[in-house]
């Protein structure tokens, strides 16, 4: 049995990451304002969280900088107008997808880079390219992570062979991420025992970015923990595409170490996320992704059952199950 | 570890209990339609629930008759009035609460009745009140058990204590009710291991209740169907109390015997849990629920809150932890 006691020795390896900007941008196509980012920064801080993540280094020429958001792209200078030189404990993070990020030209060398850490997300058929990716970023300095999306969809035997591939790069930690919001805690036992092999073996961390589509983004998140996940990402008011994620302010609460604080979560969701729904931004759990969810599908199109404004939630159930 | 595979076998003593007429009455102090009703029985029907139940035997002495819907009292008659003679494998339960309720005038004979179950709720400190009810009410012919609620705040010795004499009387199952959303997964593990003891030398079978306050109703719910939990309430919508219930359509998604159908539910949900909204009923996760349940409160001052349509939360946590 998992015990909360083992919380109360407030494990020091925990890492709390945020990811609001991140996955939230998904919602928004990253259209924050700087006092949003400026105040998630302050809050993070008073907080006590491990690491922000401000967005991700996408590729120019996959994507118009037009139509997104600054933090779709990560720009140094961007980051430096928000955090100065960060002489906090507070570590910066970006997001580097395989195939949308042109690494080669957009990540310099960390030393003259506010950014302390690139995680590199992946599909477990895209691995050797994440890997190139993983050495190419750990060679100019920078603490990397390996996020593999979609877990739920994977075979156990391709994961092993991807977690083998992964253990002998430079990565801190490899992430479960359940994208499609699909996995029960009982489940995310299982694949963490899975990962947990491998990472002992080799001396890596885990990571768990869960999604909220069966309210279960906070339960499969503590699963992780008690099961020995070290890096737990979460987002204020669980802001993220579609169910959305973790709520932070959940797992400050849950978190017996003294230097998370819960108070500054609840101002900051008060007063800066609770007024993106009245600007009619979109998220969190609702029926239409408790079923692409239950169906172990992408969230694509429950995404756009929101974006429609549609509400014939029945009807929406037969199209995903024809 | 617990394993999803131990429910593709289809525990067959598995019991779902719709209590959203019961619990969602004391968010509209239940005035539901008659149409809600019979709707939500077809859908119950339809879905494979086992139990539905319909509402309080509330004493009229302490409660006004003209400040309530019927189903604070459930008449015999009113209950006929919706299932007729009843001739389905749906059982119809009621409530009847320790000291709000005039058992002996209000519950006759189950020969004369459609109520098949009646759930005898108490807190810890009235227990020999309950055993009092629970002896009656089995003397009558009805199946019983027995609710012992707001368990996050008991010491395990008063709750061992009380098991003993529960389960020397007539009753089928003890339920483990999580009235403040205290509790986490791991704790919801402890207790069971603590209640199953007594269960099993008494052959009683567990049931969970559980509040939404952090978005771990369901998950806390299917923790203790993993720990041998039989008797499991949901409501549809989660519409309930508060921060509201395990939501009957994640459960009915979540176990695996095909006579659940989740499709009922969600039809269910979309023409009439979520109307109630747009018609002003407030109910479900939100950050005063959060912060009562961490704090490990009873809900009043975070229902109080939404009531009066406050929103400023940092205010309220100040207020709940001074």
């Amino acid at each position: 049995m998992k015990e909360i006691t083992k919380l109360m020795e407030s494990r020091s390896d925990i890492r709390v990451v945020d990811a609001t900007l991140r996955d939230g941008g998904l919602v928004n196509d990253f259209h924050f304002t700087d006092e949003f980012v400026r105040e998630l920064y302050l809050t993070n801080l008073r907080a006590g969280v491990d690491y922000m993540e401000f967005g991700y280094k996408a590729s120019r020429e996959l994507f118009d900088e037009q139509s997104f958001g600054k933090w779709k792209f990560c720009n140094d200078e961007d980051i430096r107008s928000i955090v100065g030189d960060n002489n906090t404990d507070l570590k910066i993070s970006v997001m580097a997808d395989v195939g949308r990020c042109d690494y080669v030209r957009d990540i310099g060398n960390k030393s003259d880079s506010p950014v302390d850490l690139v995680r590199i997300a992946t599909y477990l058929n895209t691995i050797p390219a994440a890997v190139e990716m993983i050495e190419y970023v750990a060679a100019r300095g920078y603490e990397t992570t390996c996020n593999i999306m979609a877990i739920s969809n994977a075979q156990e035997r391709d994961v092993e062979a991807a977690l083998e591939m992964l253990a002998q790069t430079p990565i801190q930690a490899v992430y479960i991420v359940d994208s499609y919001g699909a996995l029960y805690p009982e489940q995310i036992a299982r694949i963490v025992d899975c990962f947990m092999n491998v990472a002992v073996k080799y001396g890596k961390k885990l990571g768990i970015h869960a999604h909220n589509n069966q309210q279960l983004a906070f339960a499969n998140t503590i699963e992780a923990v008690g099961d020995g996940v070290d890096w737990l990402d979460a987002t204020y008011g669980t802001l993220g595409r579609g169910a959305g994620n973790c709520a932070m302010e959940l797992l400050l609460g849950f978190l017996k170490n003294p230097k998370y604080q819960i108070y500054p979560a609840i101002q900051f969701v008060e007063r800066y996320v609770m007024p993106l729904r009245k600007e009619g931004v979109v998220w969190g759990y609702d029926l239409q992704y408790l079923m692409s969810g239950l169906l172990n599908q992408h969230p694509r199109a429950a995404i756009q059952f929101t974006k429609d404004q549609r509400t014939d939630y029945a009807e929406f159930y037969k199209e995903l199950i024809n």
